[in-house]
């Protein structure tokens, strides 16, 4: 019996798409960069259903891409030739416990729907970033993705309470639970987390949820310096206890791409400025969220004061703050159209860094210089999670040169490992990384990684040729 | 040439202990329960020397055990016929940075050394525990330590960026950086953290540091029923915005438990109740922490305002607020001799559980339920954190019978599983534990902890015979 008739009869005709025409939506990514043609695609619809599957493709070595929303942008879902096992119709939300501040949802579940879910009980999922519409809690499990609350609620990783996960051989792991201490053994849970399907498929998890802010204080700010901005943010977080949830930074460029490709957008300043800031605090305190007598909310009048005070100090040239729910959103939609802005130039360089917080100044200047060492006609292009050290940093060469493109991306990862800092902050390795892995990882780190993968998949059939060099 | 002799050479004569006298520290553990002879005491000064110890034992077999503080529960630290590799000698701050608020610590650190060094800059490690006058660095990484400020802070591994290892063969891998965000393949960080000296030996960290609190509010507050306790809970992180740093449960037996032992101490109320609670409010901003007019400090008057309008409802039946600094100490002294109070009875089968939150009342009640039913004559003892749902239960059985404390232990841990809670919360797994890890873990799981820790310590030198069972 060959694996694709072994995997019909584990998944019926619905589980199991063999047609070019089924397989279009896995056979190619968001960004364009990766296209392949997989063997097929399989959609298991419970934990049960992708132990089969991987039971089968273990007893045959057939390699398996795991794929939940495919919003990746480094190419981590790319399966030429190989079995596309997709979580997509595992979309339970199993629960919501609200005394715990917890959900049970499985791995096909959007990552928006999840925050729908939790807001119907005035709670949040904090995780959010642009595809969150796509973008499904498998993947965003399997990257440790970031996004634009890092800030105040961690990681995803620092959101996970527990998981069950699929390993190579197809036994299910389980590690579900919701408790907030557990030291049995090694860590099982954060191995997998951010793991890029190499050791098992995460299957369903259970997250922690926090309170809804009851208010929040948000604005655009254009500051004198990256350093002035700095100073705002450890000016508000002290002034508030350390409540800001986000803290993005867009330079000029950002700005003038987010005017030039979408219709109706509107600059945040009269003016252009080079750093522009947009901070958002979270009061979920009633103290600081309860309207005064004269209708001020506190959380906006600490934040505003902090304003009034840097812009006396000359360290902020212009400052606005959102109004209504909807000038909020507007301002959100600007930050949250990067990938569109980022991409809709080409060839480009795409990278995703982080350094220390101080030292993102310097990399940025020092990026840009050598840039036009290599090529005096590029052009860049950043947007950063400030308050993360976190650099989305693209260059778009004057042309489509792979030595170019290939010298570029060195030199940058050169000047992040100057400044001791990491090539893969929030987006993960993928198949885009892979070289900036064997060139810039640790060796013995590397080693580890490598014998821990032939451990837990000897067969090497998880997502194979991705995330760990050979 | 033997290992000693190869030892020596590396370390020099103040680097290698071999006499029983010298030894001794290392003979036996705080709780008395283990004692051990180890073939020789290596005292490293470097990482290189810890990196050279290792490449000696990895080529000659030799069995290895870490140890820093042996400030241990759970006898990870035993060493019978093995060489201890202790990490005292590895005490150095490196540096302390103020602006990114991380600190980089060797692993021989004192934990109260780290607090006093912070301090100094008016910034906090917040992990604590009893032991932190003796605890190191070291070890608090290895057991993933937890203690009283996990609530707000999280466990040892949030607050850590990164970390030195040395490998079983003795080579050195660099985790080290202080980025808020890396996904740069499999999370080793994670994986060594909590791995208890199965996977490498870990000599230095950069650690998170935080700004001190300008204000406390803490108080002892009798509650109607732990249902009660969680209300208050709830309702002061509300209030205050989730500025809650330690919620611990100590009930009647615990009170008088600290009356007999500790000469001079207090009752905490005049009469006694059976659900005391050692309540700690965080206020890091300033508008929680500048006394008004009338000398009262906001979050002072948030916490008594929550617990006046309960003693209204009759959710709490007494309460006390510290009036001074040394005040608050009095009540923290009560708390962190539970380890004292805990082992000053034996037979004992001491226990360290976690449970969801809601579920903590449930346990304690069957747990004492079905120890009567296994010794009438016997009797408990509790201390929790509660608002870590992490619960360190002792049985006193009326005998020291070994089937019948192995059975006590085994009753705990159906009342754990029952309530999908974890029967090694914080403390780790070490020897004690073994068993429960062989009964209580997901079996697919321990085959994968195998794979690793035989994929990294091929040999089986670091640590062996403990933590993951074979």
């Amino acid at each position: 019996m060959t694996i694709l008739s072994t995997l019909q009869d584990v998944l019926g005709p619905q589980g199991l798409l063999t047609t070019e025409a089924d397989m279009a939506p896995w056979a190619r990514d968001w960004t364009g960069a990766y296209a392949s043609t997989p063997l097929a695609v399989a959609r298991p619809a419970t934990t049960a259903e992708v132990s089969a599957v991987m039971a089968a493709c273990h007893a045959s070595g057939q390699p398996v891409v795991p794929v939940s929303g495919n919003t990746g942008l480094n190419g981590g879902a790319a399966a030429q030739g190989a079995l596309v096992l997709s979580l997509d119709r595992m979309t339970a939300i199993r629960g919501i416990d609200t005394a715990a501040r917890t959900a049970e949802v499985e791995a096909g579940v959007i990552l928006s729907r999840l925050h729908d879910a939790a807001a119907d009980h005035d709670l949040i999922f904090p995780l959010t970033f642009g595809a969150r519409g796509s973008a499904m809690i498998g993947g965003v499990l399997s990257t440790n993705a970031g996004g634009s609350n890092v800030l105040r609620y961690g990681n995803t990783r620092d959101l996970v309470l527990g998981l069950t996960a699929v390993m190579a051989d197809g036994r299910v792991m389980d590690l579900m639970g919701r408790l907030h201490k557990d030291n049995s053994g090694l860590n099982l849970k954060h191995l997998l987390i951010g793991a890029e399907g190499q050791l098992g498929i995460i299957t369903a998890a259970t997250v922690k949820l926090f309170p809804k802010p009851r208010a929040y204080a948000t604005a655009m700010v254009a500051a004198a310096s990256l350093d002035a901005a700095l100073t705002l943010l450890h000016r508000v977080q002290a002034a508030t206890g350390g409540a800001v949830e986000a803290f993005e930074f867009m330079p000029a460029a950002f700005i003038a791409g987010h005017l030039a490709l979408v219709a109706g957008a509107k600059p945040p300043f009269a003016e252009a400025h080079d750093v522009n800031i947009l901070i958002e605090v979270g009061a979920t305190a009633p103290r600081d969220a309860t309207p005064l007598d004269d209708g001020t909310v506190p959380i906006v009048t600490l934040l505003e004061d902090t304003l009034v005070q840097m812009m006396e100090e000359g360290l902020i040239l212009d400052a606005v703050t959102a109004r209504s729910e909807g000038h909020r959103r507007e301002m959100w939609a600007r930050r949250e159209a990067a990938a569109e802005i980022t991409f809709a130039r080409r060839p480009f360089v795409d990278t995703d860094i982080a350094v220390a917080l101080p030292d993102v100044a310097t990399f940025l200047a020092e990026a840009r210089r050598r840039l036009l060492v290599l090529d005096p006609a590029a052009s860049d292009l950043s947007v950063a999670h400030l308050g993360d050290g976190n650099v989305h940093y693209t260059a778009y060469p004057s042309r489509d040169d792979a030595d170019l493109k290939a010298a570029i991306r060195e030199m940058v990862e050169d000047v992040v490992q100057d400044l001791r800092g990491s090539f893969s902050a929030e987006h993960g390795v993928g198949l885009s990384k892979l070289g900036s892995m064997a060139r810039r990882k640790d060796p013995v780190a590397l080693d580890a990684m490598r014998a821990i993968k032939a451990a837990l998949d000897p067969k090497g059939i998880l997502n194979p040729g991705k995330t760990i060099p050979r």
